[in-house]
């Protein structure tokens, strides 16, 4: 059998052969426990180390800024929970986009939960945030918000630095989820102020299981799995060696490919919206036609069920799915979707194309056909 | 230079190859995210399904009764630090050993501080705990006890089953941390009637990054992480599919091997301890003789400082510790150590020696012959 075109990076993406080969020596030949004091020990941490300084420069941070964790999710909980309840003495006010990832929203009604007055602010109907809107709702009691610097489902990107900027100068803890942004489209925490940012390798083409947390200097970040004093006290638990090491040569793919990468898959991204809006009618494109990453078109159907629309592509040989991998089979219409006022028909009948390193013309031209043909199927 | 001979297996193993070898289509041929709708999520979720399925019947559990986690630390504050507090209602009161690991004692730590009272129970000075002591301590209050299965430092296996029995009969929720055990010696949930067991892949040649949570079935496991629904809602975040494979794969590995394995390391093991005691003056073994791990020997050395020891040996050639990687750097003697009555003197001129599946008799003999050598040296 033909092996699938893959349309659906955003949810994972395959480990790029060469990480997988910087990573193979570290599990049998350079193994060892990054703490251990002896010299098999000490080329694990040197090697750690190197990746953290790689990540840091790479975002803009400094190494020492760099917390490693499981992924994103993880670094989100400890981001949004572990400091939020820090700072309960402080105040209780929290300030969080409506269209944030699951982890994010999840953990900010955990602490509604807990005491804190949390407000949720709506997008506009293009999925971008309005940072006036979210800056009005600071108050003097607000301690955190929270803003993503690309939708992991419509790709909208956000206006972080307008959110930074004033958050830094108010001295509101900013957490940005930078998930789908990191070795897609140039990620600095110093141009965006932000105090946390989060993120998971294998959304760029490092492995799954790792991902990291950047905690500006000066925020006190207590950790959310106790016990060792790995990542100097702020997260427990033997350090993932081969995964970081992953990580730190997915980054350094990154640096060399991202700016070429971008621009070929913003032209492959602009001419699937343009096909599609021209051949398939009652077609749309969801979130902002310019202000979204370069391999991210999501669509709205009409009169077609989004679900059997990925089964009847994944049918036909595309892999690809409506939305976010977290939350798949719970038969409701997205969260993002709904808070950009979408009915729940157009919500329900969505599409998400994420593309890739691996993506060519020729899978997008095959795609396109297939979705055509099949969505007119489906129709009649 | 020759590739230092590694005594440290219980700070963590190397990944096997042949685990290796089972991970890595899943990096890039075989890859998914889990939690996708498409053909290649399905495969995905069948790989570890099949994983879920290898592991639970080698522990004696169901497959709905495993949580794949990054690892054991973090298995251990979801136990706690979830489950007490989701039981703070039902009453206030924990007992846990003194000699537990870090993410354990941490986490009880922490429950202290938010209003419970945290009862530690020494062990006897061959490391043992006492059931009878830690059963005597139980209110009508407590929720929750804590004992290892195996220590991580001395390696001696406690008594979980007789404690299993009264917690079972009484409805006092168990957490049994199997880290050091699980692949090394038989486990198994029912015999031990555990309500939680913890694991850590990277200490039976799999890959570091990944292990699993035991959650018997009727236990609510609210997450540590919160998001997604993956994990059935127990564990948010992509699952780790190459890392949860090497899992898999290492705990069939150890299903044909243990057996033999446990064997001959307990016989290499006697035989260190025979020459050491038997040839090195102001010598003692630390634990008991027999109820020990088949892999591990711990010993103390009059007038020897264990850091000393442990780098005059590693430029020698040997790679091995004094205890526990987690708290490495910290200049102060071992809690464990501490709680079985030595002296400071002695605690500090301690030195673990853990083999595995590569050690080999020659290892051992290269071993004892610079040990030997080293000690009489730095006690010039």
């Amino acid at each position: 059998m033909k092996k699938p075109i893959y349309l659906d990076y955003a949810s994972t993406t395959p480990t790029d052969p060469l990480v997988v080969q910087a990573m193979t020596p570290f599990f049998f030949e350079s193994f060892g426990n990054a703490s251990s004091p002896h010299s098999i020990g000490q080329k694990a941490r040197k090697a750690l180390e190197d990746s953290r300084a790689v990540l840091a420069n790479f975002i803009g941070a400094k190494p020492s800024e760099i917390v490693f964790t499981s992924g994103a999710s993880e670094g989100n909980n400890q981001a949004i929970l572990t400091l939020a309840l820090s700072l309960f003495g402080k105040g209780r006010h929290v300030i969080i986009s409506a269209i944030e990832h699951h982890s994010v929203l999840e953990c900010a009604k955990r602490l509604g939960k807990l005491g804190f007055q949390v407000d949720l602010v709506k997008p506009q109907p293009d999925g971008i945030v309005d940072s006036a809107s979210m800056i009005q709702l600071i108050r003097e009691d607000t301690i955190l918000i929270a803003l993503h610097h690309a939708n992991n489902e419509i790709g909208v990107i956000q206006p972080v630095e307008e959110i930074g900027v004033v958050a830094r100068q108010k001295g509101i803890c900013f957490l940005v989820d930078a998930t789908q942004t990191v070795g897609h489209i140039p990620v600095d925490v110093k141009k965006i102020s932000c105090d946390l940012l989060s993120l998971s390798a294998h959304k760029f083409y490092g492995p799954q299981g790792v991902g990291a947390l950047y905690a500006r200097e000066g925020i006190h970040l207590e950790p959310r799995l106790y016990g060792g004093d790995q990542e100097t006290g702020r997260r427990a638990g033997t350090q993932n060696l081969p995964g970081i090491v992953g990580l730190g040569q997915a980054i350094e793919l990154c640096q060399k490919k991202m700016e070429k990468e971008a621009r070929e898959q913003a032209a492959l991204r602009d001419y699937m919206i343009e096909f599609v809006l021209t051949n398939i009618k009652g077609s749309s494109l969801n979130g902002h036609r310019q202000m979204r990453l370069p391999n991210n078109a999501h669509f709205s159907f009409e009169k077609i069920n989004g679900e059997e629309l990925v089964t009847a592509l994944d049918m036909a040989g595309i892999a690809i799915s409506q939305g976010s991998a977290c939350k798949w089979g719970t038969l409701e219409p997205s969260h993002a979707l709904k808070a950009l006022g979408l009915s729940d028909e157009l919500a329900l009948g969505s599409l998400r194309v994420s593309i890739g390193r691996w993506t060519s013309k020729e899978d997008v031209d095959c795609f396109l056909e297939q979705l055509k043909s099949v969505i007119e199927k489906l129709r009649k």
